[in-house]
C-alpha cells in the first residue's frame, strides 16, 4: 500500500484565497487543515488547523496569555476584522522550511507518511506526483488503515 | 462567549486504556486527538492526532525518514503489533510540559481558547472546573464560532 492509494480529495486554498474564506472553510468542514497551493497548482505549504488560528491571533498575544485573558468580544470581532481585507499570503506564519513541509511522493510507504505526520506535527499530508497534487491523507484515514478494522483484542 | 459554552462532549481514554483501542478510536471517529484522563478523571495529558502516531512509529524512524521508507507491510505490521501489549502510559511521548498542555478553565476567553491551541500546536482543548472535565473545544468549532456564518465578503 502506497500513499497514492490512501489519498483522498482534499479542498485546496491558494495564497490568494481570502483568509476569512480559508479560515471558515476549515471551520465549516472541520478540516484538519488546510493545503495551499500556489499559481503552478503545487502545494505551497500545507498547516494544521491549530496553525490556521495564527491568521487570527498575533504572535504577541499567543506569547502572552495574560493578554489573551483581556480580549473582550468587541475586541476579538477587532482582530478577526482584518481578516476580511486579507488574503492567505498576507496570513501564513513567515517561517516555512521546504524541507520539513508535510508533502510526500506518491510512491511512499504508510509508514513513511506516518513518519512525516508525527514529524511535522501535521494531521494531513499531501501527496504528490511530481507537480501534480494527488490528494491528501488525513491521520484518520492512515489509522484506519493501518490498524485492523475487526477488533482483535488479545 | 466563555470556553464552558463552546465545550462539547469527547470521548477520553485514560493511562491505562489499551494503546490499540485509543489509536483505534482516534481513527475510526476521525477525532482531532486524545484526551487521556488519569485516575482522577482530570485530564493528565491531551494529544494532537499526529503525535498519537508517535505511539507506532519509533523515534528512530521519524527522525530517519530513509529508514521509514524501507518498512515494507510486514515489518509496519511488526510496529503495530506493539501496541495491542501495551497501554497509553506505556507509549506516551516521554515529555509532559504541565504549563503547556492544551488545558483551559470553563472561564477562558474565546481568543485565550484560540492562543492555546496555536501555541500547543493542538486541534482539540480540555475544558475543566476545577478537577471535572467538562468536555472539549475543537478548532473547527471555535473557527465556526469565531467567524460569521453568514458569507459577508466585501
Amino acid at each position: 500500500m502506497r500513499a497514492r492509494d490512501l489519498a483522498e480529495p482534499f479542498p485546496v486554498v491558494t495564497l490568494d484565497t481570502d483568509a476569512m474564506q480559508a479560515a471558515r472553510l476549515l471551520g465549516s468542514k472541520r478540516l484538519p487543515g488546510l493545503i495551499v497551493c500556489g499559481r503552478d497548482g503545487r502545494p505551497y505549504t500545507v498547516l494544521p488547523g491549530s496553525q490556521v488560528l495564527r491568521f487570527i491571533i498575533p504572535n504577541y498575544v499567543q506569547e502572552d496569555l495574560a493578554l489573551a485573558r483581556v480580549y473582550d468580544e468587541q475586541s476579538s470581532d477587532e482582530l478577526l476584522a482584518k481578516l476580511t481585507t486579507s488574503t492567505v499570503r498576507d496570513v501564513l506564519p513567515g517561517e516555512r522550511d521546504v524541507d520539513e513541509l508535510p508533502i510526500v511522493d506518491h510512491d511512499a510507504t504508510t509508514i513513511e507518511v506516518a513518519a512525516v505526520m508525527a514529524r511535522t506535527h501535521c494531521p494531513i499530508v499531501a501527496v504528490v506526483d511530481g507537480d501534480d497534487l494527488l490528494g491528501a491523507i488525513t491521520v484518520g484515514r492512515l489509522l484506519d488503515h493501518l490498524l485492523p478494522s475487526s477488533p482483535a483484542k488479545p
